[in-house]
């Protein structure tokens, strides 16, 4: 793997299947990532040292998935000076996803984390591909271009339906 | 001050007003404690190393206070062995406490915080006592006490009321 | 069976399999406990009896699980000067568990519970074990190597994701 | 006092004013009542031989007050064979009233509570008048006087206003 | 069928399933009933003149229950004197139950509506039980055996569960 | 007064500051209204020929404005033809305005309210103007005008905050 | 296809399930209507010039579904002149429905959406024929016979349930 | 004003207290930014040119704050490639701020908005910074400079509650 400049970390493995829509737009942009679990609870030595090591590393954007009380994408964005994109992720004993959703959105004042919807990590990834599009006018090109293609998508069905 | 075995700790200055309410309780038990701020996401590496050593240094028992995305509690439960009690604050911008709670609560399998009431810091300090009571029988004696003078102050009204 | 030190009690024989978890967890740690029935609102006086002589017996922690309007927890702690854990179960008439989840934390000032998450039995057992730990350092190593098998497990997931 | 035939019991003498409300009501329809307070979690044993005895003692219907997580008017329901309706009340530390609504309503198959409304003792008053009014006909026929009065009073807001 | 003193309602066929739970209470307590759709929305002139007349008809407690904007059990209680019971049903459409707990509990001062849990139609039969019992020696006996029984088959499972 | 062609009414003279919001837009349009209080708890009888009445005394849309469990507007449209615009309010028990929002907007198939914000009642006026204007091009004409003041409103603050 | 009156809008053809519940009412009716696709989000420019045009191509009332962060039918109403209603969807990833039932109710003073109940469409589809029926007796007339069939349909019921 | 890199723009002059704290962070990294109003249903052309042109004019970052049913964010994040960062704010009629936080976090895949906590605009500034961070070294390193502030100031704090 080339050095990867995009980190997809999640709490859990059984948070895999929903992180992997993140790496699926990443490979679209050809954006290289890492994928990997880091759980804030669990290995709560290994989250410091990610989270200190990553911009160091060459990493740019950090895209974090975790379920129930999320703590993983805020306490990252705590210690890391890079851009953390929070992904809530409904996990089995959820109260419905409000308690991923509110312990990753409601950070305090200083120390902000990116949140998408639940379960939202395509977006994610396409969060961190327009972060990165800010200095890479190519990846702004591509990115126009997907927005174009979400409309041709949307216009086929059009037809279709209106035929 | 003596040696503390209860440590009080909380994300903000501005939880005092609610933690203070953990202290008192102690106080009135003649319990020792420490009192202080640690903020998961402002001061990480110094929640690092109070919950690594709390344990070592004689503490016991850890309340540890927070709002809005209250991730102090299960951060230090993850990495203490101590029993930890999170108190969930309704800080100025929380979406009326909902988000203290679900953040402190809904903590994965594995590293449990015994969660009490929003702003329920009076209880924390009384969990922290009947803790400490299971090998100490004075404590529980006074808690008896306690429990007593709780059902007579009720009693002492129930008469002004009737009268 | 020993002498129970620790007493898992839940309000309906439905709660049985999310309330196993707690057991499960205190025969991994070898710690002796009792596990029945008693219903807050069934079978009141049984709650009162259990609850006015737990200590009496030995019992030095309480585990207390159920769902809907939940008052087990809470009335076994107004009675009781033992530490008394709440696990909230999502029933199958719940309003997504708020119910039980409200019913258990909100506990007025003077009477804690011990709140767990939703379903969250196995925290209730290991948050038994870590009051138990504050005066048995054995149990305390245990609970240290006990996250170190939460540490490694992950890891090892780590190592497979990354290969 | 004669022999009250409605007993009106909150949690906390904090519930007075809004528990009055259903005392008034009691008074308009000169209904015999007794006013106190049972705390279910500081006072459980007089929540037990207040709930045991009152259907002895000749009271007829209950209505019970409670804020937080609100467990006296279905412990008490637990108890006593009598209808028993339960008000939550938006104490201080409550979150928006949630917690007394679900801990009175939520109960399981078995053991009801007739609830009304968020502070709605009012309405209890009035609830535990058509009780009484089901073996009673000048009762029924006071209820039916008081609709025409309601009906009354919004019509001269009615000419009031188109005036 | 004998005059019925009880009237369970409802404002659809969907909701016999969940009504039917209040019908077996009553058989089982032998109390007459009559069980019909009224629905407040496709038939409010049959709400109207069920409402108007079914005290007349010797009807002495209506239970009426309706699910997503519920709002026939609190339109009855606006018409007729009689003890309304409001059973909330959780219908397909239903925002998880929410609504039609709502529209059924939080009825204005002057119009209460009895309200029991979410399909807790089992509850509302036993409550209407309770509401006659207070002037039918025989019901409240009847009553008092059914706590017996609720305790005596808890009492079993509890045997089951420790042997 | 001309023939009103729109129809405010509100449940209780306390909705009264809410709901002139929409007689104001009415005025604004000069489009004939009347305002009245119909209650459909406390004057159920004047719902019915209300709303049965309306369409034939030339009344084309209804406005209905009610808080807590607010059945006027679904009980008006389930009785008359005329398209009913609802406006939840949040009245002083309300639990934080969910009440109102969902006893109107939850409506069962067969039976439309159109709904608007909490305490939109401006917007109820709106909405009645929009659907007068599908048969009248003079009102439709006068909307568009609207439509331009709201953007030359925001453009002068845009200038004033840009300068 | 004649002129259509009414015109369906939807965010996703994922959406059509639900949204042809009004496409059926409509037929019913006898309204002309179209049923196309219209992305807030992908297609943003069709959103605007879809609203645009659609009162100058005939249009007279719009009915606009969406899930999620629920755009369509508020930004529709913003450029359009004229009433638009709002289908709140429950997705796939919703967070029960709430948020589309809040994208689209909460719309700020100046521009309504006439917001039916969640996955209401049905409702959509009678609004629709509800606003053309103000300048239109003939669908007035029908949407009275309408009202004739629901209640006679339950009424069949009612004999069904009651022999 | 030299060319401004970020853009911030909200609904109305009523948000301007709260989104001013994303301009004095912006200031404090010295980032040239404007700050004007955009509002999507009041001037959707605006809007419209707004955010198919900002990437144009050179702006990098959007911040977008708007309370209630809040189109804004997500709207602009339909149109322009730039990374759009939400502010939900708790506007005069929200629904408790519910409202404004589901209508920006929950887009849809394909779309998303960075969204930050309730009232949050000092966050969404330093998302902005952070995002420019990425390609530029001396931000990256003022935000280390900034965590480390942070880090001081609660020392201090803790200083001074500990003396």
């Amino acid at each position: 793997m080339k050095n990867p400049i995009v980190s997809i970390i999640m709490g859990s493995d059984s948070d895999l299947k929903v992180m992997n829509k993140a790496a699926e737009i990443l490979d679209e942009f050809s954006v290289e990532y890492e994928k990997t679990i880091v759980s804030a609870h669990r290995t709560p030595k290994r989250l410091f040292s990610f989270a200190e090591n990553a911009h160091d590393r060459g990493v740019e954007v950090i895209i974090a998935g975790a379920g129930g009380a999320a703590h993983l994408p805020g306490m990252v964005a705590s210690i890391s000076p890079l851009p953390v994109i929070g992904v809530p992720i409904k996990s089995s004993n959820s109260i419905d996803g409000w308690d991923s959703v509110l312990s990753i959105l409601q950070m305090p004042g200083g120390v902000p984390v990116a949140t998408v919807a639940l379960d939202g990590a395509k977006n994610a990834g396409l969060l961190a591909v327009q972060i990165l599009s800010v200095s890479n006018k190519k990846l702004q090109s591509a990115i126009l271009d997907y927005k174009k293609q979400l409309n041709d998508t949307v216009m086929e069905k059009v037809k279709k339906l209106e035929s």
